[in-house]
């Protein structure tokens, strides 16, 4: 076993970096947490609608730390229009965002209706964008629809995209259970997951009772986290193949700060895959696999007034390394995921 | 609709009374929620294992409070012996507690094997005693047992013992699933289950990342919670029929102090009841059926030195109460269950 790591380019692929000073106090730890690339999520307030905003919102982010390389997305909303879906790709925009929110009335089976947005979907596909999806359906008593399924009803949704346009490139967003792991699996190479490092480690039992372990999607059951890390241990990369983490909660979360892995991502996600067996795809989960599905081919850092197309690399070493109990973040404290636990990798300075 | 009810001695048959100071403030929150009768759980600290500690714990809560009739258990465990039952019943304790502590090495599927306690049920059975099961087994990724399938998969070991003492008294505790309330209708008279107020209620949506909603066994989904419904509004009393809560945390909840309705009970129960059209059976759910199949015959408040037969009569009133936002117990606060909710019914003075 190797006590030394390296990884080119580490990119979380779904990242929320806020705005205003909480945006100042997060946006460091992509880089702290041993990433260089981050897919930013779009959901501000407000959202991040159009072209100027994305734009305006990653010379923000630069600002605050221009090490890394910010990746931008749009949110899916009624506005969107096919024009700005093709003045987005010229200005370097890579994705768009839907969330389940139920905005329209155009609702059948719990979720917005899609198809009001078919002509936004055609457009992307034929400008080869990516389409995020936050899986899930809203909790509704009478259909028995509550959070620990509504990830498995929702993939009836993702189906029916896939088959009308199948040529996009969809992502859903933090898969949670087995049959989503299934369902992405068999639907080919323009559609893949996310998996977050949290739900590598936890199941329903870890929170249970505990706020901090909680997030939505929940953990579900000791198969359904199984059949993620099985995924990971495979290496597929036309399977699920990217990891994602919780910046800090949402405010439509019940609980302050769920999961926050953002500060020790990348020792985090060493320490769970060689927990079961899965380092060495470390590199493919934590960058290459993630890189080609989203054919990021933009230069990385460039350096010395050139343009490079090399990848920053990161070192990690088998050193353990201690979570903080807690972490100040703005004028809260935040219990980072696994609270004064001990990783076995550490990150090496650059 | 009658603005006004009466109900003969309310029972709650699984209630947590505790030791010291804390006993001292929550025993009386029995008699202040609507109930006359209580049905004593044994897990002290050491657990209630003989038939004197029974008897004593007896002197001690009704120094604390005497307008409740208080009716004691004793604590399953290996030093439980037919001898000490026989003795037990002659003193009038009623029941005995099971808890699946997997405190022997005879462990099958998860759980302590009930074989060991075949000759004290045998005894119990002949003196027509009841035995409580908390119907859980240990969580176990290894077999994919968490705290969502844990009492699903305690149902067989339910059907065994109901098969090798057909004519033994059995109570599955806090039933919380569909498949539980089918297995207790199916095994006829002498198995039955309880039902808490707050599992009428509740799904897993209102715990994730609501502590305050946390207790075990969780709230399940919403067809298990109409499940619980249906089977009250059948007013069955060969099915589940019984009402509990929790008086307070246990120690082994990782949050404090869970789901506290003991000082509501009765007009909580009024209110949820009549929620889903079941208010007719309020008396059978919260008295009669309990019990009926406990076998209570003891005399109640014996009045003017006489021992009188008569059950005590409590009295609701349909005129909004307010629960509160947090009570004082001993010397932490304690969120009570729907805190600072209104309730559309109220006790009335005795």
């Amino acid at each position: 076993m190797s006590t030394e790591l390296e990884i080119a380019g580490p990119a979380d692929f779904h990242v929320h970096l806020r705005q205003g000073t909480l945006s100042e106090l997060v946006t460091p730890h992509v880089r702290q947490g041993g990433f260089t690339l981050a897919y930013v999520m779009p959901n501000l307030t407000p959202p991040v609608t159009t072209t100027a905003q994305a734009l305006e919102y990653r010379d923000r982010l630069k600002r605050i730390d221009p090490r890394v390389h910010y990746v931008m997305t749009l949110y899916l909303s009624p506005d969107l229009t096919p024009h700005e879906i093709h003045k987005a790709k010229r200005a370097g925009i890579v994705g768009v965002k839907s969330y389940p929110r139920g905005v329209t009335t155009n609702s059948e089976s719990g979720i917005e209706s899609y198809t009001t947005y078919y002509p936004v979907f055609a457009a992307m596909e034929e400008e080869d964008m990516v389409l995020n999806l936050h899986g899930e359906i809203p909790s509704d008593a009478s259909t028995n629809t509550c959070v620990l399924n509504a990830e498995r009803q929702f993939l009836k949704h993702l189906e029916a995209l896939h088959r009308d346009f199948p040529k996009l490139r969809i992502v859903l967003e933090h898969a949670t259970t087995k049959e989503a792991v299934e369902t992405v699996k068999s639907l080919g190479d323009t559609v893949a997951c996310t998996i977050t490092a949290h739900h590598l480690a936890l199941t329903v039992d870890d929170w249970a009772g505990q706020s901090f372990n909680f997030c939505k999607p929940v953990a579900k059951y000791p198969d359904d986290r199984r059949a993620l890390q099985d995924v990971v241990r495979e290496g597929s990369d036309s399977a699920p193949h990217l990891i994602e983490k919780k910046a800090v909660a949402s405010p439509d979360q019940p609980c302050a700060a769920g999961v926050y892995t953002s500060p020790i991502l990348l020792p985090l996600v060493a320490h769970l895959l060689e927990s079961f067996g899965a380092l060495d795809n470390l590199e493919g989960f934590v960058s290459t696999n993630g890189r080609n599905f989203y054919k990021i081919t933009e230069p990385e850092l460039p350096s010395d007034g050139q343009r490079s197309y090399s990848l920053p690399v990161v070192k990690l070493c088998k050193t353990p390394s201690s979570i903080a109990k807690s972490l100040d973040l703005n004028e809260q404290k935040v219990v980072p995921f696994w609270a004064g636990k001990q990783l076995n990798w550490s990150l090496l300075p650059v």
